[in-house]
């Protein structure tokens, strides 16, 4: 089956969805997206998606004549049309096309919106959790605003790519203080000796993760302590356990970082508890529509 | 006329100008790119453009098997079809098309390359030059390796709007020092009052400018005085002349800073000679066609 992706209003083959070369987000990395989770051909956490598309739009000045409702259409409908029962649905959004100038467009353009969605096997999830997952750790050297969800993601390419050429899967960026932001793709998390989770305070040094936040709403209704700051590598290595979390990877492990074992070297009990709880979370993810094949 | 643009191969009307939504520019800014002056129907310092591209090719670990000829062919070819006499023309490199994922692909893919070219009035940057323009002073926000032009340029686009909004030409960003970088989209020069000529040292915290390399160039020729070192905002509002470098601006001079005037508040002399002698370099840049309208 050919992919579809959602193009400016259309539906078209995702070999001949295109957009103008004079796309801003093309041009200037000028504009912003999302990634969502589905399962069982549901989206998972939509609302808190669709609100951060809405904050980092603000955040850029971009405006989009279009309800929140009418942009969780588009995803389902994307995600229906390529028979996605548990994959990802991503969102661009870009400040639209017009004559390159670094400044915004004089007159009014329309914003480009663009929605492909992909099948993911989740046993290659399920057997990354199983084995944990290594990191590696690099100078953080990103912009300022991390914490807007946008394109310009060189950084976090190459960063990516050095973990691999590593034979690492995520990257860890630190600080001048030391201290982790989070990863290239993910955020990051530690498991102290006593039990209490730490991850970053969000700022404009971290991307307020989605799967992050419902993890802390998790936590928060059981009653853990979670402590948002900042850690160092070291303390991180020192950990009872460390794991990362995004839309994409739910809850990972992380049992190496440079080399070095995290607690035993393998998975914690917390991160796989978390794990199986985010699990129970997204079964009771609103159906939206009974899935047709 | 419409204009032509020049992608992947082919010589299409820019309306129908497109990459696909996969392109790796387009989700994570991850290319490169040049801008070049023409004049006459010439390009200026093409072979220093081509040179830089590939060394930003060769930073980001872009393999593009083409000969720096051919790329120089095709700017001058898209020159041609759009009949550009004065102007710019802009050349971007991508990674290619690939499913999205933040490491490079596993398969070799083939590098994406767009060109366009567009007229400008030079008579717009005479009067630019000759009213002088005003700067204001943003906190350095960007990446850690703006020495490669990469089109992650989101933080350059929300200075220059900013600078606009201010009623400013262009935005120079400052540093944790208190340090000038450079501009949103040009490099920072200052001229003291005993006629030394600062602009901030190659690293990686500034692009090298090829107006900048070659009005060092001019400058050492003469045996002119050149710091290659940083300058404070303070240092720069109290200096005799201040003026700003780029291709598409060639030398403009700054008569304000953050609303202040520097020196008499008028087109400095230095500014004003390397402008003329900068039009001097652009006369022997080398007749490459017989332009044919």
């Amino acid at each position: 089956m050919s992919r579809i992706a959602y193009v400016n209003g259309r539906y078209v083959p995702l070999r001949d969805a295109a957009v103008n070369v004079e796309d801003r987000a093309f041009q200037f990395a000028d504009g912003v997206y999302e990634v969502c989770e589905v399962r069982g051909g549901r989206l998972i956490d939509e609302e808190r998606h669709v609100a951060r598309l809405r904050r980092s739009l603000d955040a850029i000045h971009i405006p989009i004549p279009m309800g929140n409702e009418a942009v969780g259409a588009i995803l389902r409908e994307v995600v229906r049309r390529n028979r996605v029962i548990d994959g990802i649905v991503y969102l661009q959004v870009t400040r639209g096309v017009a004559p390159r100038n670094h400044a915004f467009p004089m007159k009014p353009i329309r914003p480009g919106i663009v929605v492909t969605a992909r099948r993911v096997n989740p046993a290659e999830g399920e057997r990354r959790a199983a084995d944990g997952i290594a990191v590696i750790t690099l100078p953080e050297n990103r912009w300022g605003r991390v914490d807007i969800k946008t394109v310009g993601l060189l950084p976090n390419v190459l960063a990516k790519q050095q973990a691999r050429d590593a034979g690492a899967y995520e990257a860890w960026f630190v600080d001048r203080d030391g201290l982790v932001t989070e990863g290239a793709s993910t955020n990051a998390w530690i498991v102290t000796h006593d039990g209490r989770l730490v991850t970053r305070q969000m700022d404009h040094g971290i991307l307020g993760g989605i799967t992050r936040s419902v993890l802390l709403d998790m936590l928060a209704a059981d009653h853990l302590t979670v402590e948002q700051r900042a850690f160092s590598v070291d303390e991180a290595m020192a950990a009872a356990e460390a794991f990362i979390s995004a839309a994409s990877t739910i809850v990972l492990p992380v049992v190496r970082i440079d080399g070095r074992p995290v607690g035993s070297g393998k998975p914690g009990p917390v991160a796989k508890r978390l794990r199986a709880a985010f699990h129970q979370h997204a079964l009771k993810a609103p159906a939206w529509s009974v899935h047709r094949l």
